[in-house]
């Protein structure tokens, strides 16, 4: 089997998808749009899970788990979530088979057994844990609720890709209940900035805060948070959103708690997510046309050692090496693997951890015992030197950490070149087909024009900078008066 | 709200429904027969997690993910298998909705969104697993393939009861792929061990290992091992099982390898699991009319600690205390919670944490400071008694080590005085009436006999152990001849 990838100028979608396979990340499965997530895959996954799961808990939140199953009246009481996810939904209407009678050995779905009300398999948790707040929430003293989920949700996508748009995929959503608006909305703001400091300080991936417009809102709230980050072709991808839903779901389920006045008063409400599609923007942000790059602190595997040797004698010298080098790195917590399989070639294993994206190799050849010496070659810069074995494991340590900060500062200086100021719309056409990225420029405001450039260029606006500075200006399409820039991109 | 609840003499069924609601661990939802897990239960079932993974991973294993659902026509691959799942399957026929014109608001399934195959929801994955495994399994070089899924599965039971039996659960599953048959039985014998491991080590709950008979073999297994516990009902309860599936699922997905002469041999396959029911064994075995007695191992909260107190500067005096006791305690890896909540009197404290089972209450009254002392209760012995403030962390950790101990060793008498060997049917059934427990009697080995019994008596064989020792005698039932006893009993 070639280990070798279609080229990122060559084709940038197939490059991604021949990534995604050839690195052992994950596959299409039988069942249309719906992945596997291979070992290697879900190992990045769980890192990632443990990071994200850490702060959730710094922050004071618990997890806990709720069904699957949504019925369908509970589905449809909030009315703008429900449309919003309508079109998508995986509808589970019988719950027995029975043998078919016209194809012997086959079953058939059992007519008899239909569902007296249809059940929803759950595209997003608000309806069915809504519904189970109701009875939890009846004092200012049972408030705040703050409870995240790790569940797999379906939505039924048309157009599937692997990490980035699946049938089903993995996720974490966070949901809280809080007494006053203020509260709520500052939960939502802060497992905004838990998400940009999981994307950037663990994943690498600089990311822009920001707010969507109106048109680009989470179905069902009243404002929706995100992180935008940017792929190396230009494109942006939008990698969590945090949601203030008001009292929306709270009113569609009747949620109500007293004050410290004794008044009921209705329940104001978050929730927050990221998915699988992380994997997609971390595959994207980092590597190469040599195949995965990843951040230290998500590699399964931060260092693999290829020994290199003619004799039984030479292996048993080099392998006494590596035994002390392995129990000092992982002494140091950097797990670390020996490849010291007699069925490849050493050129082959490099070929595969280079593909896999082990940040470190160390391949220690048979006169390199004899010098005190090892290669030590860096994944992200495919850069080797030969170096002292003395002090070997305390420079490792130090290079992961360099990793770390140089591929982020990398992914970091491109996306800076990559948000471009433009003022007329001729600009803004030209800058989006010939160099991509972050368009910034004056909008009117209005879902109108939104909906007019989208279709025009295919660009949407990503968000509203939370940082964003005020600056008197005029729409790049309207002509009418603007008083901030938004960032448009074509986004996955 | 009342936080007493029903005796286990009263009434075993309604005292363990009362718990696990009051004791916050799980309630049911509006979704029939699916639960909700509150975040007091999810914490212990994290733990829970934490400890198998470990084991899986040291044991060769990596998590991986695969598709929720099962298309129809590769879930009714392996006969045995489908047959066996065919009457509780969730069915998803539809994906999308749509507005219902007859009921403004309202939405409907869309008819016209009919899946060309239904899918059904995973009752178990082998299907979908070995489906996928076809493609990774070529040569004996591919091989073992060992790996795990955390997952949500559902089974369509008429009769459900929280953590015990739901519609949905959580668990794991276990599916290894081998080169050998003597491989496959020895990696389903290893995770019975693993299984046996954390349910005596860590949840101190005491199993019988054993074989279960043709009639009680999972759907599609060659072989199911089991690991029993028994409940202070006296009723026992399948807690794991670990799956020597042949190559059944191999035939029906045509799986197979190279072996190293070149050769195409069917892949050997096991499949294990344990789900969220390991909470239902863990409540009934250690709990008591009070609450919960949880292993500290597992315990969510393994200290807590009630002041008691006048005055703002009696409560100063206290808060100085426990904040040197708990960076103490959390520096030897003990949770602690410091319950000064104001809106509560100490004996609603005391009375909530007993209820939810925390091992170890100290109460820290102001006379406590000037005596340096305090009081120290055990849960799972409900004693207490008063203890120097000198020493006293090491003390806790002791103390919390040893009720570890002590709830296995209280499980462990419980289970020896419930294995009664009888050797007539009147005397069967009379033990099985007045004392329940295990049964250990002589058996003919057929499944007309097992039925027979089962009729007569509701109990079923749970296992024949493996450490069994030959002994000549007949049948119970039928008084055929048997060289060794097998245990029966009234079972969950």
């Amino acid at each position: 089997m070639s280990k070798s990838i279609t080229t990122r100028a060559e084709d940038y979608s197939k490059w991604y998808n021949e990534l995604v396979v050839k690195a052992d990340l994950a596959e299409n499965s039988g069942v249309r749009g719906c992945m596997v997530i291979k070992p290697y895959g879900y190992a990045i996954w769980e890192k990632l899970q443990a990071e994200l799961d850490k702060r959730f808990k710094a922050t004071g939140h618990q997890n806990a788990y709720f069904p699957i199953f949504v019925p369908k009246s509970y589905f449809e009481a909030e009315e703008k979530n429900a449309e919003g996810f309508a079109k998508e939904c995986a509808v589970v209407t019988h719950y027995r088979l029975k043998s078919d009678e016209e194809n012997p050995g086959k079953l058939k779905v059992d007519e008899d057994a239909k569902l007296e009300e249809e059940l929803i398999v759950r595209p997003t948790s608000e309806a069915i844990i809504w519904s189970t707040y109701k009875n939890w929430i009846q004092s200012h003293r049972d408030l705040p609720i703050l409870i995240n989920q790790w569940a797999n949700v379906v939505r039924w996508e048309m157009r599937t890709r692997l990490f980035l748009r699946t049938a089903e995929f993995l996720w974490q959503e966070g949901h809280t209940a809080h007494a006053t608006k203020e509260e709520a909305i500052a939960e939502a703001e802060q497992m905004l900035h838990v998400y940009a400091d999981v994307a950037e300080n663990i994943m690498a991936i600089p990311v822009v805060k920001g707010r969507k417009t109106e048109t680009e809102r989470f179905a069902g709230a009243e404002d929706t948070l995100t992180i935008e980050a940017l792929m190396q072709d230009g494109k942006a991808l939008q990698a969590g959103t945090s949601h203030f839903l008001g009292q929306n779901f709270a009113k569609a389920f009747d949620v109500k708690y007293t004050n410290k006045e004794g008044k009921q008063e209705y329940v104001w409400a978050t929730s927050w997510g990221v998915s699988t599609r992380l994997m997609g923007a971390l595959i994207m942000t980092h590597s190469d046309d040599s195949g995965l790059v990843l951040p230290p602190k998500l590699a399964p595997i931060q260092v693999v050692i290829v020994p290199i040797f003619k004799t039984e004698e030479e292996k048993a010298n080099i392998d006494r090496f590596v035994n002390q080098l392995s129990d000092e790195l992982q002494d140091m917590n950097i797990s670390v693997r020996y490849d010291d399989r007699d069925t490849h070639r050493p050129g082959f294993k490099f070929a595969e951890w280079e593909l896999k994206g082990v940040p470190v190799r160390i391949t220690a050849g048979a006169r390199d015992m004899q010098n005190n010496t090892v290669e030590l070659a860096r994944r992200d810069t495919q850069t080797k030197e030969t170096v002292e074995q003395n002090g070997l494991a305390k420079r490792i340590q130090d290079l992961l950490h360099e990793i770390q900060q140089s591929i982020y500062q990398k992914a970091f200086a491109y996306r800076e070149n990559h948000i471009t100021e433009v003022n007329s719309f001729d600009e803004f056409k030209e800058v989006l087909e010939t160099k991509g990225g972050f368009v910034s420029a004056h909008w009117d405001g209005t879902a109108e024009t939104e909906e007019k450039i989208q279709e025009l260029t295919k660009a949407t606006i990503r968000c509203i900078p939370l940082d964003n500075k005020e600056e008197q200006g005029v729409c790049v399409f309207t002509g009418k008066p603007s008083a901030q820039r938004v960032l448009f991109a074509k986004a996955y």
